[in-house]
Formats: structure tokens, C-alpha cells, sequence
């Protein structure tokens, strides 16, 4: 990533390029604002900064590369849908839609909700999959005879997000830090460890900067209430849940659309399916996940999550067949951690202050369809400062 | 324990007591029941087999003695109460008392929820309290200034009520197996180890047993569904949750009411004060309870309840001071595993056949008010076969 214009930011990659801390203002700082965490929140964040408060000084720093690998950003579902949304909320999921259409490449696709009875607004199972058999097989149309369909909907790649939110902010003239592991200090300070990989393949800070920023927003995801309680000493209520995505081994198209059931969604995604189970409630502080054992046989899915599965084998007979994919242990399936806003998997992406200098942004399981707005949201308030 | 009357089981304590089934049936059977867990639930059981089925054969096993130190029976608050009950649950709850009377030498005890808004038979609280001026100045009547009361409600010790069923039960008839570890086998039969200690303090099987019953029922508490699943390969949905039961240490007296506030309810016992936390939601799988932190300071309460608490601290003032002992580590706060029945924390107790000759009883934490009643069902209709 390059300077392409006279306004662009910098980008530092790796620790061979030097990095230097503009000198700083009369009131001691570097930055007008400091966004830790590139995931699609302070991707989104960072590029409406840009847009909105052109004439400052912004800088987004990522522990990881762009997108990062580790984080929720990479295996959200990336859908977006107005099923299921309160109607208070379609404002903002519109508002997101346009920062989606934006940054993220999406793709139209259709969303089907499945129903063992009639809703409001149902067709026949068999009407609203008429022009998809291979989705159609599925599932047991005689056990979910109806559905209800968003025919607006849109898939998208959140890391896609991040990345062209992150390069937009950086050709608006925002630096970008990656490889960088930050911790928020109070009063608006920013301790930036440059990270590099030994020989031994041992991740060493390179070099330690003390940043100072008018205001800085912790973006760091699932970890972000843990960065504001150890660093700041402020403590939050939000939660996090260890959420995994196991592979469906059931070809898909570009028009296939994407299905829902009692909280699992399945995105087609690579030619297959996705699957992206519910998640119930907050994990436990201290819980590490583990594979999950059924009836003795080991699986790399976490057991409330095969549990879930299971029950719902009779609906959608796919789930009962070798082409689900359970792995052998949990490095198998891929899983990330998921912020819960007050530690509620129905709470809506928020920000709030955690102290006047330092503002923490969360996403959450909501993020794919009002996660963007939040962050523009976030933003103009910053930018009105 | 010995026989008191011609009709009286025996009881096994330790392995010094020689142990020898009794001599099989032409069917291979050596009991008509076997009962494995003497907490609340196995006891009463067993107590009311031995009263609804007089002719049969009872024996009833536990991993430890008797009561149990390590289960949810000696940890659960022991409080019988309408209160926040559902109107189709009060014959069960009725029921439940008693048994609880006639086993649990309950204390009548004045039952008083707090409330913020004025609710359905709310009276001020000051009026609620006026006989209790030390319960009063536990809370912030401004921010609870509604009460409602169960004038009704008992306070027992879970404890007593198993030792005392558990009592019953020999006296009527059944044999007692302590210190045994019990796991179902398919079609009816229990694997009994005796344990002992030895001198460098490890417990050891002495000896095993293979005993063959008409039918098994698994009453192990929150170990009953992993028992059913390891040793039966029945699969449930049944979950689990660590309880912790903090110590306030503000003088209670024998009239002092128990008080309930947003899912706490606190018990006085012992002349002080036993908290009793809401139980949210299922512990996920293989987690590990450990205490938690509150801006760095390390507590012997997990973390979760460590908030709800934090959350209370201006309703109830007194949480709020040094007389609640947080601990440093969680071996400083009693605590126990409770099972939840489907993983939710408002299921009633139940039983369900695992096999023809298996079945699973289960208490929970509702089993205070209601699961005497469905030890009772089950053990006629047990008896009823």
C-alpha cells in the first residue's frame, strides 16, 4: 500500500519500515485520533473520520495484517438482512447498507426463513425455493412448510469491508499501522508495540512508541472491554462468546440464496455452505473452548454448538450427512471470539465513552447489518468535536 | 445408622462394613430400585418408594456421605416459596412442602421481594420491614420502595431434608451405600465401587460390585446427564451451571425475612447472611470456574456474579462494604455445580427414562420449592409398574 496522492496517509507493514510519530502539537499530541483495532468497526470508523474530519490527523493501528486473521471480521456471516430486525432499527441497517455498498462489494442474494408454521407475511417453502432445488434439498419441506423471504439482501465479505474502508482512510490521508499490538493509557495516550517474528518464530516487540491523540477509540473487537478494564481500569459489562463457522460440503452458486432456522444461518460462500450457529448467551470469564464430545465421539465443534445441531437434524437432513464437516478437535473449525454488547447476543452495535479522552466501539453478532452505521455514527460525533 | 426395627435396611459407611448383595432372583435381579445419588432428590426418592412400594427392594447409593458436602444440595438456599412462581406450578409447589415438612424441619420465614416500580400487591417497604429495622437497613428503600410478600415461605436445609429422607427410607426398608461410586449400565444394572482413603489421603476403590435392578434411577445431581452419557451413550440436552454462595456478614436473627432483589436473594443462616445469586444461564462445556477481577483486583467470586453484584451495589447498599467476604480465590466461596434441566434456569425439575430401565431425575434450581414433588411423581409411578 502506497501514497496515491498528495493527501494519502502512510502505511507501515512490517518493522523494516521505519516508523516515526509526527512531531508533536503544542498540546502534546501526535494524533488527532488513534483508532486501535482494524476490523471492520474501526476500518468503517477511520474512513468516515477521514471523510468527515478531513483536516486531521488519523491513525489506525492493527495488531495483526489487514484484514486480520484472528478476529471476528474474518467469519461473520457477512449478511445483511432486514428479517428478524425491529422495525426501529431499518434506518440504521439502511444507513449501513450504503457503507456496505461502499466498502464491501456485496452480492445480491436472497434470504429465506424457514417456519414450521405460519407467519405473517409466509409462502409455501416449496413457492419461495421454487427457482432453487439444490437449496430446496436442504431441508425438510414437510417439517418447515414455510417461509419468509428478504428479498433485498445482501452478502458481502466483512474483511472485504475492512480492507477497502482501511485503504480508503489511508488514501483520505490516514496512516496506517499494522503488525502493531496498541493499549489505550487514560487521558488519551496510546502505547504502540511494533511487532516482528524471530527466527524461532517468537513474536517480539520491536520497539515500544508512547502516541498521544486528542481521542482515541478502542476497535479491538471481542478483546476491547478486556483492553479498557486492564488499561484504563474501566470496567464494562459487555461480554464476548466464542462463536465457530463449520463447513458444509454442499455446492452452492452465485444466486443460491442464504437460509435461516432457529438461529443457524447458512451463507453460501467458496462454492459450499457456511454455517453460522446462534449464539445464546455470553461465554464465562475464564473459558477456553474446547471440542465437544458426543456420545464419546470427539468433534472440533464446541458441544452446546453440536447440541444445537443436532436438534435441528430432522429440519435440515443435510446436517445429519457427512458433508457437514465436524472436525476432530477445535483447530478444525474455524472460530472467533464475538463482542456482546452487554453481554446480550440481541444487543445492537454501540459505542460509549470510557473516560472524556477515550471512546470504545463494539460490534458484535449485529455488526453485518448495523455494525457500519454505528462507527459513521460515531464519527460525525467525533468529527463535530 | 443401624436397623432400628425388624423391617429396617442396612447402611454401609465405610469398607471396613463388609458389603454382600443380596442373592439374585430367578430374573438375575438383586434390587427392585437402585438409587444412585442421596441428595435431596435420591433421598426423598427413596423415601417415598420405600412408603409407596413397602415389599420391594431399595438400595440407595452415594458417592460420599451423608449429606453429601460436594453436591448443590448443601449449597442451594433451602427457601420454599410462591413468590415468582407460576399459578400451574403451585399444587406442585404444595406438594413439595409437605414433604419438606415432613423431612426438612423448615423455619417459617417471611419472604420479601424488593421492587423499584409499584407491582401488583406491592406495599411500601418501610411497611413490609417495619418489623425488621435490621433487614431494612440492608437496601436503599428510595431506589426499592415496593415490596412484595409470601407471609407463607420456609426456610430449610436442603441438607437436613436428605439425611432425614435418606433416614426415612432405611427405616422403612431400604439399604444405604455410602461412599460408593455408582454408574448405570445399560438395561438396569450399577457398576459400585467402594471407595476408601489411604494413608497419603488417596481415594481408591476398595472393591466393585455389579448389581442388577429392576430399574436404576440416576439422581447424581449435575453429574446425572455426563453419567447418562458416558456410561448409557444417552445423549441430553441437559446443562449445568456453578452456583457460588457468598457470605455477607451482617447479624441475622431467627424472624429476620429472606430478602429478593433482581434474581439475589439473600438467606440469613447461621446468624448472618447467605447469598444466593441468579443463575443466568448453562456453563458451556469444560469450563473451569475460576474467580475473577475486577480492574485488577483478584476475587474468590466468578466474575459474572461478581457483576451482578457490582450492578446491585446502590439498591443494596451493604453489598457495596467489607461485609461481604469476596475472597481472594474461588476455594474461598462456597460453591457447587447445579444441573439445569435443558440448559434453562427456570425448567422445573423433571424425570425422563434414559432406557426401559433407566431413568433420569433431575432438581435444579427450582428443586427448593418444587423437586420433592417430583421425587414423590416419580416414585409412584415407579411404584405403580
Amino acid at each position: 500500500m502506497t501514497a496515491s496522492s498528495s493527501r494519502s496517509g502512510r502505511a507501515w507493514a512490517h518493522v523494516g519500515q521505519p516508523f516515526t510519530p509526527p512531531a508533536p502539537r503544542p498540546d502534546g499530541t501526535h494524533h488527532d485520533f488513534i483508532v486501535i483495532g482494524a476490523g471492520r468497526m474501526g476500518s468503517v470508523l477511520t474512513a468516515a473520520l477521514a471523510a468527515h474530519a478531513p483536516a486531521t490527523r488519523l491513525l489506525l493501528i492493527e495488531e495483526g495484517g489487514l484484514p486480520n486473521e484472528d478476529g471476528d471480521t474474518i467469519l461473520a456471516p457477512g449478511l445483511w438482512t432486514t428479517a428478524h430486525l425491529p422495525a426501529d432499527r431499518h434506518a440504521a441497517a439502511q444507513a449501513s447498507r450504503a457503507l456496505i455498498e461502499t466498502f464491501g462489494a456485496p452480492t445480491p442474494r436472497l434470504h429465506v426463513s424457514l417456519h414450521a408454521h405460519a407467519t405473517p407475511g409466509s409462502v409455501p417453502t416449496r413457492d419461495a425455493l421454487r427457482d432453487h432445488p439444490d437449496t430446496l434439498a436442504l431441508l425438510d419441506p414437510a417439517r418447515l412448510p414455510h417461509a419468509t423471504t428478504d428479498p433485498h439482501a445482501l452478502t458481502y465479505r466483512p474483511g472485504t469491508l475492512a480492507l477497502n474502508a482501511a485503504q480508503a482512510a489511508v488514501r483520505a490521508g490516514a496512516d496506517l499501522l499494522l503488525n502493531t499490538r496498541a493499549v489505550p493509557q487514560p487521558g488519551g495516550a496510546v502505547r504502540a508495540e511494533r511487532l516482528t517474528v524471530t527466527n524461532t518464530h517468537q513474536v517480539v516487540t520491536h520497539e515500544t512508541h508512547l502516541l498521544r491523540a486528542r481521542h482515541v477509540i478502542v476497535a479491538g473487537g471481542a478483546a476491547g472491554p478486556a483492553l479498557a478494564e486492564q488499561h484504563l481500569g474501566v470496567h464494562t459489562r459487555h461480554g464476548r462468546a466464542y462463536r465457530q463457522s463449520p463447513h458444509l460440503n454442499v455446492p452452492s452458486g452465485p444466486d443460491s440464496p442464504t437460509l435461516h432456522h432457529a438461529g443457524l444461518t447458512l451463507v453460501p460462500r467458496h462454492g459450499a455452505y457456511t454455517l453460522h450457529p446462534r449464539v445464546h448467551h455470553r461465554d464465562p470469564h475464564g473459558y477456553r473452548p474446547t471440542g465437544g464430545h458426543l456420545t464419546g465421539v470427539p468433534t472440533g465443534l464446541r458441544r452446546e454448538t453440536l447440541e444445537d445441531l443436532v436438534a435441528l437434524m430432522e429440519d435440515l437432513p443435510v446436517l445429519a450427512t457427512s458433508q457437514l464437516h465436524l472436525g476432530r478437535s477445535l483447530a478444525d473449525i474455524p472460530g472467533a471470539w464475538t463482542a456482546l454488547p452487554y453481554g446480550d447476543p440481541l444487543h445492537a452495535p454501540l459505542f460509549e465513552a470510557l473516560d472524556p479522552h477515550v471512546t470504545l466501539l463494539l460490534g458484535g453478532p449485529h455488526a453485518d447489518t448495523l455494525g457500519p452505521q454505528v462507527a459513521q455514527a460515531l464519527a460525525q460525533q467525533l468529527a463535530g468535536r
